[in-house]
């Protein structure tokens, strides 16, 4: 019943109203008789913030085991068609709201998974609801453009008051793209160009002959056998040139055909940093070490580096401001692009917008990539150079998509209104402070806590993660792993304390659960 | 004024109303005001064919050079922040309606290039606009799932009602993707990981250890050295794997690594057809015969042949269905996989949903690549084996864009409305012969006109191409270039008979323009 009142209140259809003006919504807590038809306790009462939406549900609902029995019905008849075995849940859309995602069952869980990290600012927001009902969102989805040949004439004016109003200091231009693999793809080929321009002589020496027709066969001179270095066990897409610079985890790799690219080690930090300080900082500088290395000495030279600022599928592996500051100097040093891949800890979950931010560089990277949380993608730039010399060198029908961008503006308009930035950084040290007791509390349970300061972008590590993540749902959270054992947390920028409560609360369960 | 008017009756925010009742809308003809402050004389009035919606212009308007003042302006302001090297039309889509494209200086063209091939229905068409203010586009648009682990729960529904409502004979499933380019790049890891299990002896076979290391730095065993094999003159994405079978263009190529994967002649048929018949067949048995010798030698093995029915992009090439049916037959015998890539000939342009039911295949290709028309993407497969063995091996965040399958959805219905696959067969008939009478008439202009009984996928060579398309735009006609001196006409599905009579006394005209 509680549940249906929810389906009603979230009808996107039905919300007419400004952004700025939420309705009051039914709050559909005190869930007590719900919660008690299973083994969940009551989770922990909400601290005392207030909620960003009003009518948000107080608390996860877990009716049924998960799936239940009309999901399993469910995804039984779309196994027909589309492949769901890697389905974790079956999604009501409808009924999700805010910071909790609901399945088919009347089940309703705390997401701090967020769709692969890529929901900002909640399910069913408001605000984005009304950008999605603008008339410059359906005008984007009906009349869908070919950017780079016909482009609205607004599409200056959507840039500039959206993506590119976020764009990272120091760079003031774009290049669009559809999801973050293919905004990875365009960052590489840009590089490709501009560093045989460079070794050319410049953007004005003509292409030869024999460059034109080789290309054509595949084979050099035409086609260069420049590589982009990346980092062991980092993740930056999937497609054939991104997927050779993915190393996170051999299934996404095994039988597929891959560049002869180079991989430098990621430094492996161990935790707590304050007890590791001089091991930590040989292990960046031995990555550093290894990377001017295979710059100078790769047979498939590099023109750019790429780099997460957390490695992310990978395992949520981080390294210091001054292991990047020291890797902006060496590319620069060796004339050799860095790229910095935000296409997972970019828009603010970090606690700053682009996670770069924190690294105080003396000059911004050459290109910063961006997916997920910004709906839209694409590569930021600065240097002029770095377009190429002659126009459809970098060009697809669609590049990008305008209605998804007027998104990505509603997302900023509300991270702006709602300060959310700042906020995540708070709450991100609310929440790390709280999961810092936890694991003095349960040994071995959450190992390498790792992310103090960097919003909710946290991690830690569980001997029994898979079945940790199985286990979870039970206990009304909906939360994902990385790397080998790592337990990641991707909350939605809308984050509060108190969920950060429900979330600690459940954590502890799931862990004495093991104990049982 | 009169586009002022325009401007009122398109605009999307008001159009409520369902689709089948269209509002009857003001016509803005009788232009001959606007039109006489130009060049232009009046065109050709419309024949007797019923417009399908009420209030779309009677005829092209051309007030200004083009780009106009306006557009300059605009276009200059927004190269500071995109590329607009590329760019043809800033476009006023407010103002665009049908098959009408509108730029800022109040220039009305008739769209024969259709976004590269990609608007199916007409601008501003009122089905779409409604399917872009339903509560399930409003939802896929603000609740971006990663369809792969939190699909919706009406996902199944929205295919089965969409996406694979249309799918070809024979193949009932679909990855879903973004774009063309990735779908083709998904269909090709497809085809790796199947026939890397064919070699291994069957799905169950588990990876060795060794394949799992050696794929994690792009190495043998588990780094493949298997290929795509592709044909001279395609076209098939410009990501790092699909650019590797991408042989249209130099300029796409140059200074992009790519991979060693081998490119078979596609059959260079001479023109009129009647005339060259068996030089042409002998042409197609050539090319067959060298696909067969490089899928038995090449060093790095062919996975799969793909092909596009009509090789677009690379300057409308064609072949007969007694040579598909061969290339069906000759990669059976060799457990090659064959991808029938439909990107741009899908959707009803050729006079059939998809252009290879033209070939009355005995079985259907192993799996068929779309985007463009159909405003989403992805590939369909019949044969189960395609799933790779183990989940995740085929994954990435959004696999696509629900809301994006929604207006294919909306495209499908409104085709089917309309009868608009038959309608372009039609009306493709009816220009094809007028093209024909234009070609008698200007010898020299209108060379190797081809794409007969293909609905409106017509195109002819002209030696001042170039020059041709620029001038396109001053006697109302926007017209897209492909191949080397090809002119494609690409126009939408709603194209009617009395447009091809505008277009066609447009292109007499521009060939006049030469001789003056």
């Amino acid at each position: 019943m509680a549940l249906r009142a929810a389906s009603r209140f979230i009808c996107p259809s039905k919300i007419a109203t400004p952004a700025l003006t939420l309705r009051p919504l039914p709050v559909i807590a005190r869930q007590s008789r719900l919660l008690s038809t299973t083994a969940v306790t009551r989770m922990a009462a909400p601290s005392n913030a207030a909620p960003f939406y009003q009518g948000e549900p107080e608390a996860p609902v877990v009716k049924t085991d998960i799936p239940g029995p009309q999901s399993k019905k469910e995804i039984e008849q779309l196994n027909e068609v589309f492949d769901t075995r890697a389905l974790s849940l079956l999604t009501d859309y409808d009924k999700s709201f805010g910071n909790f995602i609901a399945d088919r069952d009347g089940n309703l869980l705390l997401d701090v998974y967020a769709q692969i990290a890529s929901i900002p600012v909640g399910y069913n927001n408001p605000a984005l609801i009304k950008a999605a009902q603008s008339h410059e969102a359906i005008n984007g989805l009906v009349n869908r453009p070919a950017l780079g040949t016909f482009p609205p004439h607004d599409w200056a004016h959507i840039l500039k008051t959206g993506i590119l109003k976020v764009a990272p200091k120091g760079l003031n231009q774009v290049f669009t793209a559809m999801a973050g693999s293919d905004a990875n793809e365009t960052a590489y080929k840009a590089a490709f160009m501009w560093r045989r321009a460079h070794e050319r002589g410049g953007h004005h020496v003509e292409f030869t002959e024999e460059e034109l027709n080789s290309a054509m066969q595949n084979q050099a001179p035409g086609t260069s056998n420049l590589s982009i270095l990346s980092f062991k066990t980092a993740f930056h897409g999937r497609l054939f040139g991104t997927l050779s610079t993915t190393r996170s985890k051999p299934i996404h790799k095994v039988d597929i055909p891959a560049f002869d690219w180079p991989q430098a080690t990621f430094p492996q930090l161990k935790y707590p940093l304050e007890k590791h300080v001089e091991e930590n900082r040989a292990a960046e500088q031995a990555s550093l070490d290894e990377v001017e290395h295979l710059i100078k000495t790769y047979h498939n030279p590099p023109a750019a580096v790429i780099v997460e600022p957390i490695q992310s599928e990978g395992g949520d592996n981080h390294a210091s401001p001054d292991f990047f500051r020291k890797l902006r100097a060496l590319t620069r040093k060796h004339n050799v692009l860095l790229i910095v891949d935000e296409v997972q800890t970019g828009v603010g979950a970090t606690g700053k917008f682009w996670a770069h931010e924190h690294w105080d560089l003396p000059e911004p990277p050459d290109m910063v990539t961006f997916s997920k949380k910004a709906q839209t993608a694409g590569y930021y730039f600065g240097n002029p150079e770095l377009r190429p010399n002659k126009p459809y060198r970098q060009f697809n029908t669609w590049m990008g998509d305008p209605a998804r961008a007027i998104i990505f503006r509603a997302i900023i308009e509300e991270i702006e209104r709602l300060d959310l930035v700042a906020h995540t950084a708070r709450v991100g040290n609310y929440l790390y402070g709280k999961l810092e007791a936890l694991a003095a509390k349960y040994p071995g349970q959450f190992e390498n806590l790792r992310g103090k300061d960097r919003g909710t972008f946290i991690a830690f590590d569980n001997p029994r993660r898979d079945e940790f993540l199985v286990r979870a749902k039970k206990f009304g959270i909906n939360i994902g792993g990385s790397g080998k054992e790592a337990i990641r947390l991707r909350p939605m920028l809308t984050f509060q304390e108190r969920h950060a409560d429900l979330l600690v609360d459940a954590l502890e369960k799931i862990v004495l659960s093991f104990k049982e």
